[in-house]
């Protein structure tokens, strides 16, 4: 059935001037990281549901997230957590990792589950326990060395939970001294990606509350510093996809952590909610990359996509790739939008014609496309039917209850 | 000094045409309840902060509030959380609070720490995991029944995390079955606080989302049911202590879980963020206090007052008595307002002197009159600096690490 | 081509199992209400830009809504504002609808731009005001017999700025007798929808806030008192489709104002921002069309859908057209949701299985059915198209600017 | 009366290590600037209830203007708004300011209410707009030199209302080049404060949306250019004394627009909600006083306190008074704060501790304090009260409805 689907399909967007080998290029090469936190249990601060066949270690991780590439091909990337995924020899994770089809992808040092940290880590008013941060954060770089990542992903739970509880503006040098020194750690083609968070587990205020301050910070460490924006992450009403042109503009938009959410940090699988939003992401991104300006283009190219969320209630691989396949889908709708209509509406001024040129890319159902797609690159036409159907997830639970935590 | 200082006061609102016994009255007589649970250790989703010298056990959860109840002399009841406080022998754990000068408050059911109430307690679409929930209510009842408390505190996490998880109207019903059963097991004198929350752990939709859902279903079970209101568990800028004014009015206020949040349900200690706020809303409950319809009256008199906050940075009981503190100051400001002056204002619809009416009780510094009211209570002037000074804090470090958590 | 997609379309969904007759005639069923005022100027409280060919007069604003209703074919309902929409002789503007192809819809009372009621209408302690408003809203009664409208649709501005500012209470009871007398002006066949709003105009407090204080207030009054959903009253995050689900199963979902929000109560076109929420909303309704409570149904199916939006930028028919194809392809999703499979997901707690069955529903094309539809009852296919490819447009630019605005 | 109560707060604040005569100073030499448009009328969309007595022309606006001042003796400025203010010899506009013993303040430019603005003024696609738009702002900066003003208040309405219906990054590229332009047209001595706001009049996105846009834009323009904080145009929850504290950090806080809000922008006299959150702002801010660092003192001091809101439905004049009154208030708690004492228990990571060093200064009743410093500054101890009993209110009545608004 997908033939006629897709030949209709293929008509369809000819007639519209959409270039469909450049389209089904782009959705081949596009890559989104798989975290390896996602496949261990995960929780509210009320309970955490253990499920069954979740991975006990960090190699365990990798074979669930090997299943998600094999079964969507654009997730060869699983991103790390030390010291959840610390392992005596790195080498031989990333061995392991390539003998699965994957490869090690973002390390993320963790600061915030270590009784030290208590008060803040980099922020910290004792420097002793600033020095064990930044120590961790050069670790990392050493281990991101080891595995060939090049890719730091930085997320700091620093803040505090009352007024007056800590100087403000000390903690803000203090995070630029240890940062810095991280910096300089990195190799030149390595680059670090600075998270942000509106609130918690900080509950007044928390060191990087949002993109401005994440940014400003880049711009001071210089340009192997960019911004990571976590898609959960903001006050209620924030436009995201601004943001995102704001720093494709100023060419320090360093990648994505995707998930959804209604309220906070919900973290639910990406896609699940207000779909449209992403897709207007996507709009923002693909613009930037037929953008005149080479450095803007640039940055189009280089985001680092990945997604950050927890299952709480839903099997863990399964719910990852219905996240990719989210996240191709709305990738793929934004890819047909025709600019050059936008942009012609746009010079007009008509409101509506333009809005309409943007939108309509969205209603069109790119099943069919990405069935073709997925025949062209060797992997299931529908993943998740195919992923159910193995014999990966009966297989798993004989790990029992009780694996990775995070 | 606190003489002259009260000198002055007492002269000042005098001239205001405040009558102080009356006020100092209702200062001695409020109740504010503090959970048991406040007392253990507590954190986020990403960590606990184990904290030294965190009671062990129900016994000395009560041992701890007992202290806050020695140097405030208003918080004589202790909440408890069953199965977190469940005990061989309530009649003991009764005894001990007796013996300590406190008494059990509310009994709290727990839904949401078993396994089989991953998809729902009394709203899972398995009937024996609603049966089970239902079960778990009554035994509530009973152990309420055992300790003599007269309260019910009807918390449930229910909820979804997705459109279309679970069918939201029948789990309305079923929550309804189960709790008309529970209505049904109480006498005549106790009653029954359904709690709303807007969100957390649910993450797409919460069966108690709001206070109309909450009073809906009070309605619907009689008059021993009534609305219980967490000040943490509302949308970004809804008005409380309208709710409150508009609860009062219906009859059906039930009590208060105090909080502070500038989030989410953050469960700050009460009063440290926006104190404004807790004090309009004791303006309202003022207001009740002195209304011509004795049912309104009534209704305020009859309010359980309950702190249920998280203390994750900071030592537990001196929380807990900053937050009873809190609450007394918020609510001895209100008791300042003249409301004679309020109302003539508001008949000449003089926005700026009605609103001023209210506003400059907000500005009285009422620590010589609580001094002096804690004086005639037998209990020290400053309470926090009288626990500082005690033993027991140091005291109760010998119990170590790892105590009771929830 | 439509006919090729069409084929296709309906091979694909007999295969899922749908009926596609009944969605055809669902959506051939369905009116959505555009309001008189939608068609004059608007703006914030910045600045209005006037538009060229804004209607001048209620007769005007009635003939570009039917150019709404002879595009669409489901819009055959005009909402109208007394006194925006006042005439000397509602029989005329009776006739004149008729002979336009619509009826007059919704009678909308208007009780906030007098200056009398700047501190509120039926809640004014003036009791001379609260008369007058409720003289207003008699009118209106009389107005909607005299054009044969069975609803009036209720909004009140009534709140305050500041606390203290008024007797929140007492406004309370004022309402509820003003209501009351309105009430018992209904024929037994007419019902009045009774609207809430988070805020604005009034930053304080608002008297009917949310649906809980609608709801309670249509309780008390009687069977012919509903609540009025307007998409864009609730305070971030709010669960709509869960309030719905809520109404339906309590009967008293009364209609619907479309509209689009990002913010606040932004007044978008309706589909704009957001088209997930709606289709989840439709969700909700569909699924009460097939309830087994016949009272349920009863509701589902007597919903008054209406628009209310602003077309600050865009032009007005055209943005009414849109919205309402916007509504028409949201709920023609919803309609493609297989409630079956949905249930059997549901019963197996597969919360993926059962959040899959419901998104896949969205992620189809309904533009070729849509057409069938259109066709079939015998308006454009494309309806925006057609209306811009006519000269109405054109023509009424005559009118100038400075037409009726509200 | 005040006697007294003023010896026993000097008493109590000494043994607490307060200097007051340093407390004092800084009481006497603040100053904020109040709006001339908050004198005239203002309103909702929905309607804007005139006043009588409103000032009919500028110079009217001045005349009441210094009325605030008069009675205050820390309100000497007066923004103005142009084409609002706009008179044809601002000389003879400065002449009779001084001659009612105020001056002209920051000079706010209007690119919001021309039709031509419809779709942006400096972020038009347009560039004969964008030209009209640089225009003015250079007009503007004429007049802030021919009035001796060295503050220009930049707010732009600027953003979309629709996805698609511009090219952001287009739009950001614009909008620097017309405030280059601006920039090179200003003294040394002269400073653009920019302004951003979360949203409205634009309801998708707005072009400097929040403090990040605006700060980065003053970067790029230089050091003539600082960020302008509006206290009401930030998303729900927002930590605005972070904000604060980070620019201070930056040295790059030029300003505030203070006024209360609980919703969006609601425009509502300044300290009327939260006024805690008012104390710790200025706590950052005082804070900043005393910094080691040269340059973030120099910041602290250099800040512009400005009034911006608008008084729908209390008088103007008064609600000015005590929009005065209140920052003053707030200030002076903040000034109360023991730094050293903050600073001990941060240093000793006690979070009760500090967070109550901070706390228990807002606890103070100041009035005793502020009456004396008012009487050594020559005013009244009760500035509204002794507004309220002059004639002036009464005698700008016959000035009749209908004056100026915005």
């Amino acid at each position: 059935m997908a033939d006629k689907h897709y030949v209709l399909f293929e008509e369809q967007q000819k007639d519209r001037g959409i270039n469909l080998d450049e389209v089904k290029e782009k959705l081949r090469t596009i890559k989104i990281e798989t975290p390896s936190w996602g496949y261990g249990d995960s929780g509210t601060r009320f309970k955490v549901f253990q499920q069954e066949g979740v991975p006990r270690d960090p190699f365990e991780k990798i074979e669930d997230a090997a299943q998600v590439q094999k079964h969507t091909g654009i997730s060869p990337g699983v991103a790390i957590h030390i010291p959840w995924d610390y392992v005596d020899d790195f080498t031989k994770l990333k061995a392991h990792a390539e003998q699965h089809g994957v490869h090690l992808g973002a390390v993320n040092p963790n600061l915030f589950q270590d009784d030290e940290y208590k008060f803040g880590s980099v922020t910290n008013s004792d420097p002793d326990i600033r020095r064990k941060a930044t120590d961790h954060l050069l670790e990392c770089v050493d281990i991101a060395k080891t595995v060939g990542s090049k890719e730091l992903s930085l997320w700091f739970a620093d803040g505090t939970n009352y007024p007056g509880q800590a100087d403000i503006r000390k903690r803000k040098h203090w995070m630029y001294e240890c940062l810095s020194e991280m910096y300089n750690a990195l190799d030149e083609d390595m680059r670090m990606l600075i998270e942000y968070k509106f609130f918690e587990p900080a509950f007044y205020h928390t060191d990087l509350a949002d993109w401005g301050m994440s940014y400003n910070m880049a711009q001071k460490l210089g340009p192997k510093a960019e911004v990571l924006v976590d898609t959960g992450h903001h006050p209620q009403g924030t436009n995201i996809e601004h943001i995102v042109a704001y720093l494709l503009d100023e060419k320090r938009l360093g990648g994505f952590h995707f998930n959804s959410r209604k309220y906070a940090d919900d973290d639910l699988f990406a896609g699940s909610l207000n779909p449209y939003e992403l897709f207007l992401t996507f709009y923002q991104i693909v613009s930037a990359l037929y953008d005149e300006d080479a450095g803007v283009q640039k940055n189009a190219k280089s985001i680092a996509y990945m997604l950050d969320q927890c299952h709480n209630l839903e099997a863990k691989i399964p719910a990852m790739i219905r996240s990719i396949t989210n996240v191709q889908t709305l990738y793929a709708k934004a890819l047909l939008i025709n600019l050059d209509e936008v942009q012609q509406a746009q010079e007009k001024q008509d409101v509506l014609a333009a809005e309409h040129a943007v939108r309509k890319a969205f209603e069109f159902d790119v099943t069919p496309l990405l069935r073709v797609v997925r025949e062209e690159m060797g992997v299931p036409a529908d993943p998740m039917a195919a992923y159910l159907e193995s014999e990966y997830g009966e297989k798993i639970l004989k790990r029992g209850k009780g694996g990775a935590s995070w």
